[in-house]
């Protein structure tokens, strides 16, 4: 494809207008002010006219089925809604209904703009089937809990873990790459994380866990570890060994964030989550400050209820201005950078996340012709603070339109529709029944 | 209009499946389970399976030219902004371009689904002709400021607002009411205060202020005025024994609430643009709590930077809950009737707001045939919490389609955007060849 006459964000977060951006194959061939010398090597030509050109958008911690249960468990205590509805729904779910729900919420996000995704749940082989039928990118990892003092080689999802690697990691020219996961500190035993780390390194993947997300969890942690922070302990099981994402760190502690940013580890905050959950704000600045890779994510559509990386941006900004109440804090490039190249960098995707001549071609297009986006003073401004996810109009992952005008090329959405309602209804039943 | 199989939220904010909604001239003049007897009466039918039928939103603050300036002085103190950006542009702001912006943020408005509008600014006769043109309800008021001891009578601005009010008020059905206004305590003296007052007593209308927005502007009158609040100092000038709407009270004190439910004052609280400013986040318990009426405003699009009121919505309602760490706080009734309802009364327009035989038609169809808001658990959870502006497809006012699925029925949308990109050239050059 190839944009023309399009405004761009390049990877310095700065605007460029009048471009022309060449896709060929996956990658970003082209990039200039003039018509490239060889128009027909694009193929299909795009008029960009009254449109931004940005990276896709990487979701940096998601539970993509679990748009089953959007506002589903509302309103409630995190206890409650844990135990009163999540888990309960959570127990009648069946493979197949991971898979159509897979798709829906692979369906919003791209709609929404998003290229790739990094997920925790359960039910790995029938994500991965979705996933790399929709073509988009995920980091993808089975959620591994432990209750009792079981070892890691009895744990069923463990087993699920290593098969799933074996059979999808890398699958589909490394869209569909996977991850380990420790689900949290309190959802586990020193065994079974030290097992998982070193089968991590010995494999070569990367980690994904929870960490610090309510205060309740961060100061338990310390009782029951010897005043240790859920940073320190799985520092000191070897976590951050492997290349890592921790989801929310709302409560880490000073200390905390300095063996972040040493590991390389990326935080995955979730804004809107944790103000739902009423488990805090995470203090962005000073994740920054330490060094620490500060990548967004929308957490599931059961606590957010949407997976709108575009609203996200907003409160992300916004919460973080209200909490010090300095408006000045967290520039729109920086929040761009967080919900795009921070993400890909969290993935191990080092060749997307921003426009720019080699890289892949995960882009999307924001429509700016419409009376909230008019008129336009500064471009990142605007989609900071006044865009919302259905302004984007094309989604492209790998150089391959996979979203366009409110059409999917690789999802028949009316189906999904359809077999979610199916199982929604089903296991609404089941749980009436009992 | 004949609404056919449709859902809606009732006066109750109860859901109701399957339903026919019958609007004849500006009224709703049935609502049943059943075909009405003669559909015929209505004219056009609507098929609104897979919709939702709800009240369109009441803006209770807003300044709606000011689409003129969005994104044109970002993430600066609240001082830089108005001095360095907004100030000079506003300076060079002529009626034309009052005019073309007033229809780019009712363009914009409706398109998010808001019927009607509570604003403050000033040249009031070009605003009140795009109104008018447009078909959409505002309480339109002229913010009027005194820096010196000038007397009332000589102040051009009050000269204006009196003209507009005898020219324009109760225009078009009632669809234009013009209010009276002070811009603030501080931007006024206790002789302009006392005069608007009672002139406004005298002829019957409405008072539109900014109450306690910042600490400093709090602090600041207590101060100049032997420790009174703002609530205290206006409420001592028999400001609120007009029906008032007061924007932001974000540092309302104990006490404050007290008077302002006493004298039935509505609170327009602007959670995005007191947290984009970073003024800090409204006390919504408090203030229920204390009885007061609390609607939602969106403040100007240079401080938020849209007028989009379901994004409005989901930010007041988590605001809350994490404001207080309780997840349990502000049910999603209570966000819709602050979004519809509390607006409509704060404006003196009791026969809209919600749904039921005999109000006006002032309606809204949200699409949720869509990814992002399937499967449908809970409908008010679901426009909350997952919802955008961009899912209303349909905005009626009094009866009449003013927007249904991004086309507009009285604005020429094309000539709207061309004359504001023009007003933003011509400032812009102006400012730079200071």
């Amino acid at each position: 494809m190839l944009f023309k006459d399009i405004s761009l964000i390049d990877q310095d977060c700065t605007i460029h207008h009048n471009q022309y951006v060449g896709v060929k194959d996956n990658l970003i061939d082209y990039i200039g002010i003039q018509m490239p010398k060889q128009p027909g090597l694009y193929g299909q030509e795009y008029d960009g006219k009254g449109k931004l050109l940005m990276p896709g958008f990487f979701n940096a911690h998601a539970h993509t089925p679990m748009v089953l249960m959007r506002g589903y468990g509302e309103n409630l205590s995190l206890q409650d809604w844990l135990n009163t509805r999540i888990f309960p729904f959570e127990n009648k779910l069946q493979g197949n209904d991971i898979y159509w729900a897979t798709l829906l919420g692979i369906a919003e996000m791209l709609k929404f703009g998003t290229v790739s995704a990094t997920d925790m749940y359960f039910f790995g082989e029938d994500m991965a089937k979705a996933i790399l039928k929709s073509g988009m990118k995920f980091n993808l990892s089975m959620g591994t809990t432990c209750f009792d003092d079981r070892e890691l080689i009895d744990l069923a999802i463990f087993q699920e873990a290593k098969a799933l690697f074996a059979d999808y990691h890398g699958a589909r020219d490394g869209k569909l790459l996977i991850d380990l996961s420790i689900h949290a500190e309190y959802t586990s035993n020193p065994n079974i994380v030290r097992g998982i780390s070193d089968y991590c390194k010995k494999i070569g993947s990367r980690m994904h866990v929870h960490i610090s997300e309510t205060l309740s969890e961060h100061e338990q942690c310390k009782q029951r570890h010897n005043g240790q922070t859920p940073v320190q302990y799985f520092e000191s099981l070897g976590v951050f060994d492997n290349p890592s994402t921790a989801a929310h760190c709302v409560w880490v502690e000073d200390g905390d964030r300095e063996i972040l940013a040493r590991h390389g580890v990326t935080v995955a905050t979730c804004p809107i989550s944790n103000l739902k959950l009423a488990s805090g704000v995470c203090d962005i600045p000073k994740l920054l400050q330490a060094g620490v890779n500060v990548a967004i994510g929308t957490d599931s559509a059961a606590s957010n209820n949407n997976l709108d990386m575009v609203e996200e941006m907003k409160f992300f900004a916004l919460l973080t201005k209200g909490k010090y109440y300095d408006p000045t804090l967290i520039m729109p490039k920086q929040t761009i950078y967080a919900a795009t190249a921070a993400g890909a960098k969290s993935q191990g995707r080092t060749m997307s996340g921003s426009i720019k001549v080699g890289n892949c071609a995960d882009l999307i297009v924001i429509n700016l012709n419409t009376p909230h986006l008019q008129p336009v003073h500064d471009l990142a401004n605007q989609i900071v603070y006044a865009a919302n996810g259905s302004d984007v109009v094309l989604t492209m992952v790998d150089g391959k339109v996979l979203y366009q005008n409110g059409e999917y090329l690789t999802i028949d959405i009316e189906k999904v529709l359809f077999e979610v309602e199916k199982s929604k209804n089903r296991i609404l039943a089941e749980l009436a029944s009992r």
